[in-house]
């Protein structure tokens, strides 16, 4: 332990005057500290050992947080957060009231801004560049970004717009080949045109002169560069072809992002550049340095934890995605019509199999959901059957065109939303309590909730087929819960549990299983509460309120955002109809969830089995504990 | 009227064999009859006369809609709805029960997919030919998009997958050098370096050498244009260099874009392109052929109708932008860290003061939703306060960025939401009916809708002073409504109008004047009913939900969709607090509404004071008519 430099870092000037042998031994120390946390946590492991050398350069020639750094998506902050004071926190990693696995300002002041979701780091930084030379502060903004967030419009919005801005950006594009899996579309074979063509380290003997036309830095530049031999090699800037220079940066590119040296060389050139934005165009290794995450860059993605020696990771049970992906690829087999678009989540949506089933229905866009979506219209209009699987989280990037080009023409276009609910381990950023409430603002749409494996058929089928305007299934990350003895779940609009009870409590998705639990504990104890299980939320079947209203109190409990949620909606139309009851609901109040197990984060809102216990305890009109 | 050749086409086949002479005349006589009918109706004038050429050659090129044409944004479609079986509706462009202004496949099989927002295009006629091509369908899909919307990221996602794919869809870009005022960006200076550099029509010797390369199709265009020697001018193809190559495009151009012969000739060249994505860059001028609208292309881009000889535009009368606008500049000149952000609305959002004064401080990203939102979250982490003017429909766009980049982070942003509500002529796609319950979504954010100009100041202050976290102000297009005397409307959260009635009307915005007069009418009657004003709708003030808990009777108006509005929200608020009277919702239910004027929709939807008049009797109480 005293032996390890990793240990003795506890700010980010710790690491300035390490000699080039203690560089080495450091990033060694990171790579074996986030394999054997990653390991025991699970989390993002092969973007993290990807750019380990990067962030030691950047944190070796920047001083953050006067300068800042703006990781995109964020899950590969990783060494950032072991250099900047959160070493000893860091085998807390992505546990409850631990380390979050994304940048989190209330962490650190050396994450400026929180990440999550894609391509946002361009147009963050530039707003922090922006407010710093209106301040007068003369730091920098680093904003890293990988080949696959660049597929996302909103990156090159922020390309477009910095481009022709004096601010101090640099933007260090991460080319590792993939996005979550391979890269698609033609910006990364571009991206491949660029290091095939040009390969790494190549000196361009006319860089003197070019450099020279750079107006006011050019020559300071050329000194910096020539002080070294070696430190040319490390600045290939080419004279013309690349999109970016088009697009107004100085491209400096493409170097080896193992290659700490060279890596502080590029970037002090970067640096001195003060008057315009660069772009550094590093080529990096998904997983490297750990055998398994190289050859598996996919499985070592986003990963819940594996075995270090064998590179095995933890086996997960059937989850709900991979029932979607079988029903889908079974549609698929009796009907031509029927395509599947993913947003780089072929594998996280289970689609690999329909993949390599129907390969020419099926089409994996990059991490583009709006397009995505726009898309799926256009195949909708032309008569095909287009199916969208997309996490909960991230379509929110597509509700514009959802409203837009999907529901004002009534297109057939399902929408299989993944991830629905609470995620767990991810956090803020990622929790899909948003979409009932964003799609329920949405004329014309049917929600499909399967609480069970066994709806996902039937509900996918009705979506699909039954009704012909937009329509969404949402589903958990995971597998489905407790399912009470009797209970034949066949993806019905709703079902009405009769026990005899006074009460109505309702549901609707995969805590309808808790639900059911903590009846039958209510149930031990001699008090009698009736379910109702929606299974199509939007719109709320009129028999299920009507069957409602004979209650004097309902509880409703929501996996999901309470303003705007599947609640309020049922009890105003309970109170349209007249009712004038008791009516409960237990939702995710106004604020945001933090990283937890799905479990705890379920237990924390009142929506496990013992939460809903104690609310339906409560609200028994029989109970002496009801006010 | 017997001599008009556009009197006699009744669809796109009858323009097939114009001699070149009568196709002058057709263009000549379409551009009278668009000023002609905007001037009386309103519309998108500019930028219609600047296309009416390119439509003609569009048509007779391809055979619509067997090939289908998708207009981006849509407002540039009206010689398309002239030429295709629709010209004797023209005179009904934009009014109630008349023609839409944008292409709406419910009016014609030769609109393929409806418009309105921008961007969209490239992803739906993608998404077209998808389907096309698995149908075994040979037609083209052409996309016509501006150099505004190419800067909006979807545009960029559609090429970017579009530049890979085998269909057959052909771009054409209308560089006109504007997006709805002067486009902004590096691909708006890229584009004009394009054009000054190339300059139109510069026969490139070696076209023959590059064609045969192109594998399959060369010689078969080479063919094509050698037939002709002035057919060659107007393919100028470039062996490399623009972006659009490296994106995938074979790309044709500058092209001048009201020689309608050279379109032609360029239209059939890519048209025999049957295996790559072709695009065509064209130049063309806002307003062609009427010179106060190449004069003033930014007035006559969306006008509410104007003098044909003079040019005059109808004045309008102060709007709540003017309002909003104003009170942000005096905010500016106090306060240092103030900063203005549009996408591409300077003057719709009455921001043109603003940024001449104060320059830095102002920022236009071009049509970049996603970025702007992103934008403001980093300006705000680093101590700016921006606000962002927007259009409520074309916030949808920032949907997600609001969550994963404000509102996470709980940052001091402020939305300034213009046009919130029922807009009028544009219709369906720009109705701002979902900002609340869209918003209401979003954890800490707060939204003020002042009712009257004099609750801007305080609202605005409100949001960007008192609150610190993100923030809303809507407010709708146009004008104040009736102001009861004697009411002073300083932006107080909540308001209560006593008038002794023992039933509560609830309502916020600008229909609080309608139901003020609604009020009125039954005063008149002798019966009284006392109004809740909500100047603040998220978070519900406390105050006012125990306010309206005293009436046994609540009847809520609100101008946006019912599913997640504010209603809903205030129902289920009185729910929890145990009351237990009639709630009644009047609000927007599940549909889109349709182009009408902003007086009419309003009275369709029950939102006029007739209406609420009505409403409200049939709820009264003390009323027979009262179920």
């Amino acid at each position: 332990m005293s032996d390890s430099l990793l240990d003795k870092i506890n700010s980010p000037a710790d690491i300035k005057h390490f000699s080039r042998e203690e560089i080495d031994r450091l990033c060694e120390e990171i790579r074996f500290r986030l394999i054997e946390t990653v390991a025991q946590n699970g989390g993002h492991l092969a973007s993290n050992l990807g750019v380990v050398e990067l962030t030691v350069a950047m944190h070796r020639v920047f001083d953050s947080p006067h300068d800042q750094f703006v990781f995109d998506v964020g899950h590969q902050c990783y060494t950032h957060k072991l250099l900047t004071g959160r070493r000893e926190w860091f085998s807390t990693l992505r546990t409850e009231n631990g380390m979050s696995g994304f940048p989190k300002p209330s962490e650190s002041e050396h994450d400026p801004m929180i990440a999550g979701h894609s391509s946002t780091s361009i147009s963050a930084a530039s707003g922090l560049a922006a407010a710093k030379k209106l301040r007068g502060d003369d730091g920098c903004v680093v904003a890293v970004i990988g080949d696959g967030a660049l597929t996302g419009g909103m990156a090159y919005e922020g390309l477009n717009n910095l481009g022709r801005m004096h601010e101090r950006v640099i933007v260090i594009l991460n080319d590792n080949k993939m996005s979550i899996s391979k890269n698609v579309g033609s910006m990364a074979r571009y991206l491949a045109g660029i290091r095939t063509r040009r390969g790494y380290i190549r000196v361009k003997t006319k860089i003197s002169r070019v450099l020279q036309k750079v107006p006011f830095v050019g020559i300071k530049i050329n000194n910096l560069l020539f002080r070294s031999k070696k430190a040319l090699k490390g600045a290939i800037l080419h004279r013309r072809g690349t999109i970016f220079e088009d697009m107004g940066f100085l491209y400096i590119g493409p170097v080896d992002g193992h290659n700490e040296k060279l890596l502080e060389r590029t970037l002090n050139v970067a640096k001195s550049m003060s008057n315009r934005p660069v772009l550094i165009h590093i080529c990096t290794v998904k997983g490297k340095g750990y055998e398994p995450a190289e050859l598996k860059p996919k499985t070592f993605h986003g990963i819940s934890g594996f075995d270090i020696d064998s590179g095995e990771p933890k086996h997960g049970t059937m989850t709900f995605s991979d029932v979607f992906a079988e029903c889908l690829s079974e549609f698929a087999g009796e009907d031509e019509t029927v395509c599947a678009v993913t947003a780089a989540m072929k594998s996280g949506t289970s689609l690999s199999d329909f993949a390599s089933t129907y390969r020419r229905r099926f089409f994996d866009v990059g991490i583009a959901e709006a397009h995505a979506v726009t898309f799926c219209a256009g195949m909708a209009a032309n008569g095909m059957r287009p199916v969208f699987a997309v996490y909960s989280s991230f379509l929110q990037r597509g509700y514009d065109q959802l409203i837009h080009d999907v529901a004002i023409q009534n297109l057939n276009v399902t929408f299989a939303v993944d991830r629905a609910g609470i995620v767990g381990e991810d956090g803020e950023t990622h929790q899909g309590l948003f979409d009932t409430a964003m799609l329920g603002t949405i004329p014309n749409i049917y929600i499909y909730c399967p609480s069970y494996f066994s709806e996902m058929k039937p509900m996918l089928y009705k979506s699909m087929y039954l009704y012909s305007g937009p329509s969404a299934v949402r589903y958990p990350r995971g597998s489905e819960k407790f399912k009470p003895e009797g209970f034949v779940a066949v993806g019905n609009d709703y079902d009405i549990l009769d026990n005899g009870g006074e009460m109505l409590a309702v549901t609707y998705g995969r805590i309808f299983g808790n639900l059911c639990q903590a009846a039958e504990k209510l149930s031990s104890e001699g008090r009698k509460v009736n379910l109702l299980k929606l299974g199509l939320v939007k719109p709320i079947p009129e028999e299920a309120v009507k069957a409602a209203a004979a209650y004097r109190t309902v509880v409703f409990f929501e996996e999901g955002i309470r303003h705007g949620g599947v609640g309020e909606d049922f009890c105003s139309l309970l109170c349209a109809s007249g009712w004038k009851g008791s009516f409960s609901l237990i939702a995710v109040e106004d604020r945001f969830v933090p990283h937890a197990s799905v479990d705890s984060a379920l237990a924390r809102l009142g929506l496990d089995a013992k939460g809903m216990y104690e609310t339906l305890k409560q609200n028994d009109p029989l109970s002496a504990d009801s006010q």
